[in-house]
């Protein structure tokens, strides 16, 4: 990505993923169970869904695709913005005999859906050295990414080597893996210590799971960017307490409902505005800053990604809360049940 | 629309319609029509479609309609951009009972859809009278815009009285009345005169029908923002020219199909990637210079609105062509025949 585009970005901002990496790696693109499925199901049509961070990836990925697949079939690549597993490009799914969703673990088991997790080659060891010691007692919870997801059981060895006891959980149906991770679900970091060790690229992981268990402390050991630290809340949870001050004083509502296959809660939306006559539902896919400037409201209710609402909430024009937050505002909760917005289920 | 968004429009821009007005005006919602629908239909669910100068109403309309629905009928308002009767919200008509589209006349008979084509109720006498100065014989076309087509015949009677022989003709299948042109098709004006008087709001749909009809000369009569000129289109000729220029010298190329309802050409777009092993197939819904920036084209072909290269063409980071332009690009044809991008027949 260019550097005009990173110029504006915050800390956390759901672009700074660790797929938007500063070290070039190799990836395994899992060609041949992508051939293997085109074959077997004699498909005429093959959609490829990258992330953002990978999109430019994609044409070499066809090329090497159309080398290996049957002389006319036809190589389609999504051109949606993509943020996760949750995110499908349910359009080219749809029309396509064989779709490939790069980047993500399966968010729910689908026939249809070839899921790469694109695992990092990344030595994950030299980080965790430097990691532990950040670390203090020897009950430690360990969670990671999808791409990292490879190296868990011996991430969770190499510390058990070090006397460490290692508290993992599988989360909920949201989660694919024991000890995996989603911007959105930290259900793997319900465990039993004070303490959790995040290993993994970026810090929209971390960050995230550190608003949601406040009591925990959260380390985190990012052996693609190099970094040891602790991670910090401070400026998002300012951010969250003066986004809901302005939105106190709000008469107009929107609530949005977001039409994405995986970030859809529409109970939650509808119950918003069955109970506020001054609450208007939008239904919208992409939330953004662009997209709610021509509507003339007070503030907003994100029922979609909880991302969007914590890390880009500060680009758009009025306060954007999420479900609970909005509860807040509304004086229908009180301002230190404040929490983290969090996902759970499929769709 | 406030300033900042405006400074960076390029004159024809998409965002520059008729819809974007400087004087406020009472729409006729014609929420009678919306309301017996719904009785008829024992509709629980209304969806409300607003293009993007009028998004800022939904709520006042949402409001109106509530009072007079049913208890329990849910409103909702589509987030998403929409920039003509092609840019349905699919997603929330399939979800609603009663799918309500305001702002341009049908582009295809659906027993679903309600379109409320917003008459401006501005008089266009005065406008007139200026700008038939500008006509050099007495044989002109007369075309308008969905806004005004309830003074069309108000106009012909006017011009006729004024002993002008007044062409007019009704276009192909996209457009729904005599007279009427879309950003995309200027069919009604394909008539036996030399030059065209276009009434109407905005540059956007003068500017296409002068490139589509560059041996026709086009008044503009605009009653809304109170301008009589003749068509320029130089500087979109020389940044079309400039954009073949530039792609001539690209190797790997973009080719955007468009999967909203109203603006994909399918085989158009699957015979530039079968004829180029160097054309990649993207497909997309919203054609944004953000969106496109991920991926490592040399060069792009958008096989979806045609405004969107035309007029956005500058914003994005590579050239970006229509399909006609692509050919001349690739040496297929000489640069001689470059033309202006339509869209006929409906979806």
């Amino acid at each position: 990505m260019s550097q005009d585009q990173t110029a504006d970005r915050t800390e956390g901002d759901l672009r700074n993923t660790g797929m938007s990496l500063r070290h070039d790696r190799t990836w395994d693109y899992e060609l041949d169970r992508i051939v293997e499925a085109v074959e077997e199901r004699d498909a005429e049509k093959v959609g490829l869904q990258f992330p953002e961070g990978l999109k430019r990836r994609g044409p070499a990925v066809a090329d090497d695709l159309r080398e290996l697949l049957p002389d006319g079939t036809r190589v389609m690549i999504s051109g949606q913005p993509c943020y996760g597993a949750c995110d499908l490009d349910t359009y080219l799914m749809r029309r396509t005999d064989v779709f490939v969703h790069f980047g993500h673990s399966p968010m729910k088991d689908s026939e249809k859906i070839i899921y790469v997790p694109l695992f990092s080659n990344v030595d994950v060891v030299p980080i965790m050295e430097e990691a532990v010691e950040k670390l203090e007692t020897s009950d430690v919870g360990l969670v990671t990414t999808a791409q990292h997801m490879n190296k868990f059981e011996a991430m969770r060895e190499w510390l058990e080597e070090r006397d460490f006891t290692v508290h993992t959980r599988r989360g909920d149906d949201r989660l694919t893996h024991e000890g995996q991770v989603l911007g959105c679900n930290y259900a793997s970091a319900d465990i039993d210590a004070d303490q959790v060790l995040y290993v993994g690229g970026g810090k929209f992981h971390p960050l995230g799971l550190a608003m949601e268990h406040p009591d925990k402390k959260v380390v985190i050991g990012d052996p693609v960017n190099n970094v040891v630290e602790v991670a910090d809340t401070d400026q998002f949870l300012k951010q969250r307490y003066a986004s809901v001050h302005k939105a106190m004083s709000a008469e107009k509502w929107g609530v949005i409902f977001c039409t994405k296959i995986g970030q859809g809660r529409w109970e939650q939306a509808n119950e918003i505005v069955e109970n506020n006559e001054n609450a208007y539902l939008i239904t919208m896919d992409e939330v953004t800053p662009d997209r709610l400037r021509n509507f003339d409201m007070d503030a907003f209710v994100n029922t979609g990604c909880p991302r969007i609402t914590t890390d880009d909430g500060p680009r758009f024009h009025k306060p954007m809360l999420t479900p609970g937050e909005y509860e807040i505002a509304v004086g229908n909760k009180p301002l230190d049940e404040l929490s983290f917005d969090t996902f759970h289920g499929t769709w």
